[in-house]
């Protein structure tokens, strides 16, 4: 029977996501919060340096720098090319790890609540999606597994053999809020004690069916040929994350008043609207559509 | 009679705060809206480096070098000390000024709303928070001009013959909302409009009081001996901006979950709850009392 025996609770891949920082922190001071009989939980400060510069990183993104040819790659040497090889060391390595259950905490300025990410796929990650569905309401299931195989997935949390993202807001970059901090904490609390029941074979009845967003393609802020923006996130979008986009809604307002609708066929979902650190991208939103997590 | 013949409207002194940024791109985009018959506005883009690298500052903070002494000081030569000096040679001299009144916007993550600061005192000021808050119910204002000589104060807006700070949020740094732009526009304007009448003698009938804020100290997060961060501001007092705190109320939660009360004496209002900016200094928020401008 499949167990998990080893959990690692990873905060601040990005220096200036706070609440997963503080929260292994707290952890730390308070141990008998993480600790539960079938299992052992440590926890990771993935990125001091980043913290202490007050940056999301030095160098470039932690949180894409786990692909499996890339951590065997010696020519990637930057600050976080390195960190992510220490922590492949200390933490996997990947494809064979001594973590069963990588929780990786994040935070994002996005109106998201609590959001449980779920980048493969796989029975042990529908059941837990819909055991913290069904303790934890207000959670928020996304799906993001269908487009790698693990091994391209450049994300910190597929270090693990199981992986997940706790990703909370909204919180600016560079607060602690409490109310974020005690919602990272309560999701957190309910991933481990799914392992606990997981492990012991003692899981209660589940939902048959837990509502999900599956994400689709991110969609751009709009830009001159130039590359410029030339306007930003409609009013009635922002904030609004997970509220349905119908075709011919207003997505962008430009710096000319211009409205631009929404130009897809069908209803989407949007999430990570506005999120401060995809603006380097241009980055607008993610959108998703709905979808059953079936068990 | 005094006469308002310059006008400069100021962005960008501290470059993640994106409001200010792309409200002077706006108005170079669209000058009518600006332009007033009695007096000429320009606009100012004041530290683009900070913007491009997607920080507050580079070296210091740039809204902390205008004291005279220090303008004069050619020692002082960092980035933004640099910039201190150009902008006083462009907009100056501080004492002596060619811009007759300085509009500096600024945005903050903390709940304040659209937020005029004052902070110097007189007549024109009187009037103009006045006008200022009877067009715009929603607006706070805010005195902060009791605690230093002009030549001593080290803002930008102090570079004026007259100036004064628009302050608005709750935005995240490096994010850009429409909502909190439109606010930034709408006060820009109102003062726009008010200097025009006044320059006219053409001011209407302005309400005799009008409430607003008085900086009293600001006060710091919880510490320990060895100055770590212990705790945090209390979700009750998180986003309550303007709303007063009375002795005895939850002011701060310690990481252990010790609760820790305001232990004042007197009824006090807090602004800048949790701004982002402020955690170099450990500062937890502004307290203000109440009070009345009296024309």
């Amino acid at each position: 029977m499949d167990q998990i025996k080893q959990v690692a609770i990873v905060g601040g891949v990005h220096g200036n996501e706070f609440s997963g920082i503080y929260l292994v922190k707290q952890y730390q001071q308070q141990p008998e919060q993480i600790t539960r009989s079938s299992f052992t939980t440590e926890t990771v400060w993935a990125n001091p340096e980043a913290h202490y510069a007050n940056k999301r990183y030095l160098h470039s993104d932690l949180n894409r720098q786990f692909k499996t040819v890339d951590l065997a790659n010696p020519d990637l040497s930057n600050y976080e090319q390195s960190r992510a090889k220490v922590l492949n060391a200390q933490l996997g390595p990947k494809g064979n790890a001594r973590i069963d259950l990588l929780i990786d905490l994040h935070n994002t300025t996005s109106n998201m609540g609590a959001c449980l990410i779920l980048t493969q796929a796989g029975p042990f990650y529908n059941k837990l999606a819909a055991y913290v569905k069904m303790k934890m309401p207000e959670a928020i299931i996304s799906r993001d597994e269908d487009h790698f195989a693990a091994e391209d997935h450049a994300l910190m949390c597929t270090l693990g053999r199981y992986g997940v993202l706790v990703e909370v807001g909204p919180q600016p970059q560079s607060v602690l809020r409490q109310d974020v901090l005690e919602l990272m904490h309560r999701m957190t609390q309910h991933i481990l004690d799914f392992v606990e029941l997981y492990n012991k074979d003692a899981l209660p009845a589940l939902p048959k069916q837990t509502e999900a967003f599956r994400y689709l393609h991110s969609i751009k802020l709009p830009m001159n040929e130039r590359g410029e923006r030339i306007g930003m996130v409609h009013k009635n979008v922002q904030d609004r994350d997970y509220q349905p986009i119908h075709p011919g809604d207003p997505l962008f307002t430009l710096f000319d008043g211009t409205v631009v609708p929404y130009q897809g066929e069908t209803v989407v979902y949007p999430t990570f609207i506005n999120e401060a650190a995809y603006y380097d991208n241009n980055l607008a939103m993610s959108l998703n559509e709905k979808v059953l997590i079936e068990l």
